[in-house]
């Protein structure tokens, strides 16, 4: 007969207890590009970070806003009638039915929040699209 | 007979457009504490930057989750059983229905996502209510 161990209780606290969430440390565990990553849940809205490099594809979401908040780098989120250029510290929310594609020169990590279950490419689909995956 | 002039160009472009928001610059516009002031929105949900220190009061909300994503400073979430500690950089959502009072040492800079209409003090009330104000 095999006897189950005991759950050690730092283990149990941890998977028990709500976390902090180290924005840095999440950025580490993966390298690849337009990717999002879901750190958190604010009710029924997705806290995602992502890394960007390069041109995304113009998409449009219809019935929500999205959030971009820039922790490194320089990103440019593509308008049809202006570029919104944003480095570190600085926050855009694309209105909803609003066409854009977000570009980065170098690379860019950023922190998206929108509800869940929106898709990356929105209207557009395509290659990019992304299946998000779960860092919590 | 007064001629109405034309609007500028450059400032109906600015009230029309949708804009990026430096949180740095929306945090030097004001001094006080444990006052946020909403910098913009997202769907129903209102994007808020704050300044924090001392202790706040012990509060819950009831209907919503509420997220914290340090700027500035170090901050202490006290919930009932643990402290959550934040750096710049590092987040934390409570959970809907748990008690939390935040504190902090230093002055702390932060921003706070939560629907609109929430209430700084849950359901304690008390002095330290604010009505929000925008810098939108």
């Amino acid at each position: 007969m095999l006897l189950r161990p005991a759950t050690p209780l730092g283990k149990s606290d941890r998977v028990n207890k709500p976390q902090k969430v180290n924005l840095q440390d999440k950025l580490a565990l993966f390298a690849e590009h337009w990717s999002p990553k879901a750190v958190g849940r604010l009710n029924d809205y997705e806290i995602k970070v992502v890394k960007l490099q390069g041109e995304f594809v113009w998409h449009t979401h219809e019935d929500t806003d999205e959030l971009f908040l820039v922790i490194d780098g320089r990103l440019t989120i593509q308008l049809r009638d202006q570029d919104v250029e944003l480095g570190p510290g600085e926050m855009f929310v694309v209105p909803r039915g609003v066409e854009h594609c977000p570009k980065a020169d170098g690379q860019v990590a950023a922190l998206l929040i929108e509800p869940e279950g929106v898709v990356n490419t929105g209207d557009a689909g395509g290659a990019l699209t992304a299946t998000p995956e779960s860092l919590v």
